[in-house]
C-alpha cells in the first residue's frame, strides 16, 4: 500500500457537504441492554446472537476466551473520518508549524495549497505533498512527537461540529467493545492511522491499551539525538491499509479474529481474513448513511472509485449496519 | 541488522565444548519461595526487591499493572542457543527437505556444506546461505508453515542432551515469568528469533500468548495461493535485534519496558531503552558461565568479537546472573 492510497481517501470528502446531528432519539437505555445506543434490528441481533453463540460453554460455536480476538478499524469505523481523517489535519498543522525550518517550501505550490487550505489542490502533487508531511513528522522522538499528538488533541476541534475529536468517536462502538470485553474478548485496533496518533488516547477513550494498537509504521531508529539515546522518527510509513491489515494482524495479534468490523475497502481484506477460519465467525461494515447526524457518503470512501467490500458484504452475508437507521445515536455527550 | 549478524550469531559455537547436566543441586522447594531455582544471592535479591517496590502501593516506586512491562529476550535468555539457534537448526532441515525442488543448489558449495553439517563452512558464503535459507523458508502460506514448525519441534531433538527443543528452556526463567505475572506484570518475548517460530509453543510453555511475542519478521503478501487467499511468505527477514528492538517494542508494545531480560549484545539497546525511563526499572543479564550443566561460552555470543553488555552492566548496575551460581536448576524435568 501507498501513502498516495490513504492520502487519496483522506482527501474524498473535501467537497462533501458536512452535516452535523447529535443524539436524535436516544432512548433511555434499560438497565439490561449492553447496547441501548444500538436499535432492534438485524445488525444488534447478529452481533449479540454471535456473542452468546462463541461464549456458550458446550455449544457447537463456543470459542475459548483466549481467542475470541476482535478488531476494529479505527476512521469511519470507531470515529468519523471526514472531511479528512483526523491525523491528516494534525500532520498538515505539523507542516505548517515546521515551514520556517523549511524555507525550500516557501515557493512549492503543493506546500501553499496546503497552507491555504486547499487540500483538493495539494493532492495534485502527490509525491511533493507526501515529501513535505513525511519530512515535517519525522526527525524528533517519539516522545517529543507524542507530545505534540496530545498537545494538538487537547485544543484542536472539528472544522464542522466543533467537538475535540476525540470525542467524535461513535457511542454504539463505544457500547459493542465494552460489551465485547465483558463477554471475555479481547479488543484491538487495526487501523490505516498510526500507532502514535492512537495510542495516547486508544486507552482512555476506547479501553484499548497501547498494545492492543495495531496502524501504519513511522520507521524509527535508536540513536544518539540530543546527547540521548532515543528513537527517532524517520520519514517513511509502512503502511497498514487493505491487503497488508491481515499481514498487520499476523505480526502484532498472532491470531486470527472471529470478528471484524470496519467500513470501507481499506478494510475489505482483514474482513476476508478473519471470516476464513473454522468455525464462527462475524464480519461487520459501517454503513455512513447518515446525512443529517453525520455526513451520508455511501461506499465513496476513496477517491474515483466505489467501495467494493458493500458488494462481498451482500454476497457473503456480512452484517451492514446503517447508521441512519440502526444507531440511535452517534457521538457520545460532548463536554 | 542484517541477517549475517543473526547467522554469525548463531554459529558461534560450532566448535564450542558442550558440557550437559541437569539439575545438579536443586534444593527441595519451599512452599513460599516463588523463585525455588534461584540460589539466595544478589540476583535473587534485586529481582524480589524490585518487584516489591514497584507493586507498593503508595509506595515511592509504585507502578500501575498497566505499566508492569517485563521483556525478555528468547534464545540464551529463556532457552539455550547452542550450539546454534534451535530455529536455524529448523531453517537447515526445511532446506535440506526443498533440495529436490532446487536443483540449482546441487553443486553450490554453501549448500553441500550444510547438508553435510559443516556449519562453519556454509558460513564461508553469507549471501548465498541466507539465500538458500530464505528461499527454502518461503513462498508457502503462513499456515502450511506452522505445521512444519510444530512438527518439527514434537520430535526433533538437541544433538547433545537429546531432550525435545521445548525442554531446554530454563526452569528459573519460568519460575520468573510466573513471579512476575501474580505480581500484576505483563510479560513479552522480544527475540531475534521469528514471531512464527515461537508462537505455537510460547503460551503452553512460557505462559506467553502470541500477541505478546516480538520477533524478527519474515515479509508476508496476502493473496492467491492454491485458489485461496492467504498470507504468503516471501524471502526475507525484518530482523528484531540489537537497535532494532527498542523499535520493535515500541511497535508492537508501545509502553516502555520496566524490566528487560536478555544476555548478549543482541539485547544491549532493548536493556539501555527499558532502563531511560523515570521511577524503578531493572535490567538483567544471564551470564552462561555454567560448562558442566549448559555451556561456559561467557561473552562470546557473536564471532569474532566480545559481547559489551557486560561491561556496561558493571558500569550501570545492572544484575548479572550466573547461571553456575544462582541456579540450582537449568531445564525442568524431561518429559
Amino acid at each position: 500500500m501507498s501513502l498516495a492510497v490513504w492520502t487519496r481517501r483522506a482527501f474524498v470528502a473535501a467537497a462533501t457537504a458536512w452535516a452535523v446531528g447529535i443524539a436524535g432519539c436516544a432512548g433511555a437505555p434499560t438497565a439490561t441492554d449492553p447496547l441501548p445506543s444500538w436499535n432492534e434490528g438485524a445488525s444488534k441481533k447478529a452481533i449479540v446472537d454471535f456473542v452468546a453463540a462463541v461464549t456458550s460453554n458446550g455449544g457447537p460455536s463456543y470459542v475459548p476466551p483466549a481467542e475470541r480476538i476482535a478488531v476494529f478499524d479505527n476512521d469511519g469505523t470507531l470515529w468519523s473520518e471526514q472531511p479528512l481523517y483526523f491525523q491528516f489535519l494534525f500532520m498538515i498543522e505539523q507542516a505548517k508549524a515546521a515551514a520556517p525550518q523549511h524555507p525550500e517550501w516557501r515557493d512549492n505550490p503543493t506546500y501553499q495549497a496546503l497552507a491555504a487550505g486547499d487540500h483538493l489542490r495539494a493532492l495534485a502533487n502527490e509525491k511533493e505533498l507526501f515529501q513535505v508531511l513525511l519530512a515535517a513528522n519525522a526527525g524528533m522522538s517519539v516522545d517529543e512527537y507524542d507530545q505534540r499528538v496530545r498537545a494538538w488533541l487537547a485544543q484542536a476541534r472539528h472544522p464542522k461540529t466543533q467537538r475535540l475529536f476525540t470525542e467524535m468517536v461513535y457511542q454504539p462502538q463505544l457500547e459493542l467493545l465494552a460489551y465485547l470485553r465483558t463477554n471475555g474478548f479481547k479488543t484491538f485496533i487495526v487501523s490505516g492511522g498510526s500507532h502514535e496518533f492512537m495510542r495516547p488516547w486508544a486507552e482512555r477513550v476506547y479501553g484499548i491499551p497501547p498494545e492492543q494498537v495495531v496502524g501504519s509504521f513511522t520507521p524509527l531508529k535508536f540513536e544518539q539525538l540530543g546527547g540521548t539515546l532515543t528513537l527517532v522518527r524517520q520519514p517513511g510509513m509502512d503502511m497498514n491499509d487493505g491487503p497488508t491489515k491481515p499481514v498487520g494482524i499476523y505480526r502484532q495479534i498472532g491470531r486470527r479474529p472471529i470478528l471484524a468490523v470496519g467500513n470501507s475497502d481499506g478494510d475489505l481484506q482483514m474482513l476476508q481474513y478473519s471470516t476464513q477460519g473454522p468455525g464462527r465467525r462475524l464480519a461487520v461494515i459501517v454503513h455512513h448513511d447518515d446525512a443529517v447526524r453525520e455526513v451520508a457518503y455511501d461506499r465513496q470512501s476513496h477517491i474515483g472509485r466505489l467501495d467494493k467490500a458493500l458488494d462481498e458484504a451482500t454476497v457473503k452475508g456480512w452484517t451492514v449496519v446503517s447508521m441512519k437507521d440502526e444507531w440511535n445515536r452517534i457521538y457520545p455527550p460532548a463536554k
